[in-house]
């Protein structure tokens, strides 16, 4: 059975393109053509599609996507927990979740988080490979690549694998203030420290995508050297990786597997720009999944707000797809509502950027609450608020008791200060009158 | 006496200049060019001066700087209340703060906050006109210009007036989806829209500099017309005003009055930069002061994120200072934790600003939080974050109990996949072998 990309190139439009093409709003041959360029994805495990996934795709043509983090660890442990992060995630707009556990009963967690979602799964199958092992070190290739055949045939949509970070990078980490920041990237570059050998995942990277291509798992090339503080951005580091992402985004594509790249991180806002189009560049225009990336490191208990920042730019310059970072990243596990916040920094991220591209549509959902907020119409605006229930919580912690939906004001002006009542007061008394042309004061 | 930009004309060089070259690490004479040329201004009254201003400056040269906005409004007043908020947004970085109360004892809450307050402080002084009448249409220029001399007197550093709002914008607003945003320009409007006549405020503008001039209270022109929502963004009626801004800041400095321009509001991303040359353009590099802007309409309970985003771009586009928009903007009066969530998101905004436009200094505060997070000395990440409490609240939640401040792990990883603590493990075993050249893993 052929996969996406593969039945693209033989000029199929398959249900899942179709599919995409109407909630895009754009022509089922125009993401056909995507999709066999390689320039938009639709992660679509085979197994999960038949479990009920909604496909969605990635890539410059599309809305932008965000994909929220969940998963236990070692020290934070819950499944229950771990489910009602994802229907939080999902029912706020999260477009993919990602399954980070690296705790206890890795395989099983896993297990529910695909079956209760109808949102693409992605994974980073070596720390399955980590958490099976008492190191690292002792990891084979096989066992890597048993674990992928294990994930894939359970349904998961695409996996981060750091195959593009090579032996001969890690002198070029030595000179960070953060080194190697990446969990995976870090795991492997443990392992070749150890055998002073080249990454197994990129020696034996054509057995991998015939895993993946075989269930239709993309390829979510994973970024090992991505800077951890602004101080590492735009290093030998990341662009040695990045350029090797590229020649393996070939390599995937030619052996029938569709692919997108992961990128960073910590960067400072005049270098995003570059960062993005020279991932478009080297890597062919392969759809770019960025974390963040924050721009600036001052900022642990808010960082959502610092990549937000960082993200809604990377979107409006090319990226399809932004990895949200939570309030509590580089302090703990996030909560539920670290997850909820982490969300809606990253909708609003991603929905800025596709008003600045002009994606079709995409303002048509600001207007329509501009003009329910000029109505003093409380409802609709809640309604239509990326987060309903905070909204309407904040109006109702700070409305004076007794003050109903019917308002026309809220507390921060009153009814005297409110400009948009007192404009349709200006707007009323303009009509009604003639209008004579403008004369001076002229007495104090 | 002179005021700042006066004595800057005639070659002085100021107590403030002094103190403000010291605190942005620029020559004194360097600030005095700026000032003399209006590219800088620095808000002190004489009177706030002498009760210990620390006097700032704002203008492209400087640190980008933040404004909180406090005050009660008729729902909601608690003097102490407001003066909590005040230390909480200088403890965390605000650099000026705005009273904007419109509820009961406006002039002594003015006075406490003046009193409280190390950092410039700016009034609106048309929400005073506006609470003492029963209805706006009732002002006489003569009780305006009472009111302002008043505020002066008081202590007041800058004051956002809105003159430049003229008749014949008005029916320039009647195509826009939320017709007149700010209070002070739909006060204005309506009084204009009732006497058929022209801005008063407009028409004694030499008697306003006048009184300005005296305290050197520094001039905010107002955007009475800054647009509430994207759709009404860069229109005929915002831009047909910052004409007019142009217009009076060169009238304001020829009467010996330092200036800066207010600016919008709700901006999609593309349109940011346009809108900041725009205003050095036509107002001759006068320091532009922005609120956000919001880069998307669809977030109320969240518009602290939405405006950071954009309040970053335009402050990298060269705004000077920022003036932040909290979660409940849009709902209700901010609370105290509305002020701490909204001064953070925007001394991030405006410190991720400096590190890209490389200000002396700026990106050390990131390489010193990062060494320190590298290290997993939490202590001092704690004491470098920007909001250091909050940032200790959240590791020790999710902490497992009896977890060290010494642990060289968080919950998210646990000690096992700990990027970082890995990445210690490679550059040891690098730099304790011998370095063959890379092999590849040809068993599998």
């Amino acid at each position: 059975m052929a996969t996406q990309i593969e039945a693209a190139r033989a000029g199929e439009i398959t249900p899942e393109m179709e599919y995409v093409a109407r909630s895009e709003h754009l022509s089922p041959e125009f993401v056909r053509d995507e999709v066999a360029r390689g320039r938009m994805i639709i992660p679509a495990n085979k197994v999960h599609l038949k479990k009920g996934l909604k496909p969605i795709g990635i890539g410059i043509a599309c809305r932008t996507k965000i994909n929220a983090n969940l998963g236990n660890s070692a020290l934070q442990s819950d499944v229950e927990c771990e489910l009602q992060k994802v229907h939080c995630a999902i029912s706020l707009g999260a477009d993919t979740i990602m399954d980070l556990s690296t705790g206890p009963d890795i395989v099983g967690i896993r297990q529910r988080i695909i079956d209760a979602s109808p949102v693409p799964v992605g994974t980073v199958p070596i720390y399955q490979v980590a958490e099976e092992l008492d190191d690292i070190a002792d990891m084979t290739p096989q066992h890597f690549l048993d674990v992928v055949e294990q994930q894939a045939a359970q349904g998961v949509d695409y996996m981060t694998i750091h195959c593009a970070l090579l032996r001969e990078h890690l002198p070029l980490v030595e000179k960070r203030i953060t080194g190697i920041v990446s969990r995976g990237g870090s795991l492997i570059a443990k392992w070749m420290a150890v055998h002073k050998e080249q990454n197994p995942l990129y020696t034996h990277f054509d057995d991998l995508c015939d895993i993946m291509r075989q269930y239709d798992v993309s390829w979510s090339l994973g970024d090992g050297l991505r800077p951890g503080c602004l101080a590492d951005a735009s290093d030998e580091a990341q662009f040695a990786e990045l350029k090797v992402m590229g020649e393996l985004a070939r390599r995937a594509r030619a052996r029938g597997c569709q692919v997108m790249i992961e990128g960073p991180g910590h960067v400072p806002m005049d270098q995003i720009e570059r960062n993005i189009r020279l991932q478009m560049e080297w890597c062919d225009e392969a759809p770019f999944y960025v974390l963040g990336p924050l721009v600036t490191d001052v900022a642990p208990g808010y960082d959502h707000i610092a990549s937000a920042i960082g993200a809604a730019m990377a979107a409006w310059y090319g990226a399809a797809m932004l990895c949200y970072v939570t309030p509590r990243e580089h302090l703990g596990l996030p909560t539920l509502e670290d997850v909820r916040q982490g969300v809606v920094a990253y909708k609003i991220a991603a929905h800025a950027a596709d008003v600045a591209r002009h994606r079709p549509g995409a303002r048509d959902w600001d207007d329509q609450l501009s003009r329910a907020r000029f109505r003093f119409d409380w409802e609709e605006q809640f309604r239509l608020a990326i987060d309903p229930e905070t909204a309407r919580r904040m109006w109702e912690e700070t409305a004076r008791p007794g003050t109903s939906l019917h308002a026309k004001y809220c507390s921060m002006c009153g009814p005297k200060f409110c400009s948009m009542r007192l404009s349709q007061d200006v707007a009323r008394l303009e009509q009604s009158s003639e209008q004579p042309a403008a004369k001076t004061v002229s007495s104090r």
